[in-house]
């Protein structure tokens, strides 16, 4: 007894990342609730992200300007190329405040299973802006995944074709993390890179 | 580093019930890489649920006819009239196809604390619409909580001066439910409820 335009609106909130059809339903109704404070402002929202957010073409992060801001802001430095699978993780590397050079969102990772290839991330061409603006160290910020690691390496493999410096995150203990929920391979990581205290 | 679009967006996503502030982000990455699949149908059914859904006059269920489809619907049952808090619960139901009668949406419970009072959830119209219709059996599918029960009660004293009969869902051991996680409140119910096997 549920009218197809509710329906559809279920249908697509259970599309969104971490929304089941249960959560959807839930969402929906919160939403009918609250028109004016919610449901309405998020119409708009979405479209006037839809309307004004692009990738940037130069480092494929998303913002109004494309170029985007980071790649235009002159206070950063010029020599030191961050790359990141999403932007997602562009996002997260932003809010530590610890990296002040640019990045390259590749948007995805190589997979010989899912096909894809170095074109498809734009490999090429963040080896090419590497040597064309004089990058000096390319910080493989890349998923401690299978997939990940692999792309670090071709990444890595490709840069020192052209002397360019490429470095990757440190593995360890996270800050609070307690050393038996841990798995083997971190703390063997932690513990051959120990430093003196 | 992350645009005003991109910001309220993110905003507006973490005000809905099951997303804080970390899976909003998720969500709006998503929504940007797929755009023609979610985004802008999402946009467009957000749109058109704000225009076209409204509160049935008659019960408070959600619906773009008014009065809603249920409280049109000849097939159902006249006389019986099932009193729930919410749509959610509405919708609970209808999923069993166990109730075929009609239905009355409180958008609430009695409670004190908040000072909710019987006129704020439509209790007056309830039991003047109860009595109108000659309605044989309100059943009270309330939740089973101090607010929920106390409301029960003071909806079945209500009807009673009428001599209309109120019932309630039964407590009890919920399908597949396992015996020693249940609470012994409903233990103790579905023991002194218990019936020829």
């Amino acid at each position: 007894m549920i009218g197809p335009e509710l329906e559809r609106l279920i249908l697509l909130l259970g599309k969104l990342p971490g929304l089941g059809p249960r959560s959807a339903r839930r969402v929906a109704l919160h939403l009918l609730k609250k028109r004016g404070q919610l449901l309405q402002p998020l119409a708009q929202a979405l479209s006037d992200a839809d309307e004004k957010i692009t990738n940037c073409d130069h480092c494929h992060n998303l913002d109004t300007a494309n170029p985007c801001l980071i790649c235009t802001d002159k206070g950063r430095d010029q020599h030191a190329l961050c790359v990141v699978e999403d932007v997602a993780d562009l996002w997260a590397l932003e809010r530590t405040h610890a990296f002040k050079g640019r990045y390259f969102v590749l948007g995805g990772l190589l997979s010989a299973l899912a096909g894809i290839t170095p074109e498809q991330l734009f490999i090429p061409q963040l080896i090419q802006r590497a040597i064309e603006e004089n990058i000096t160290e390319v910080v493989l910020a890349l998923p401690a995944t299978v997939d990940g690691q692999t792309t670090a390496h071709y990444v890595a493999d490709r840069l020192r074709e052209h002397n360019i410096k490429a470095t990757r995150l440190a593995h360890g203990v996270p800050l609070g993390g307690e050393l038996d929920y841990l798995d083997e391979g971190t703390l063997t990581a932690a513990l051959q890179a120990r430093r003196t205290a």
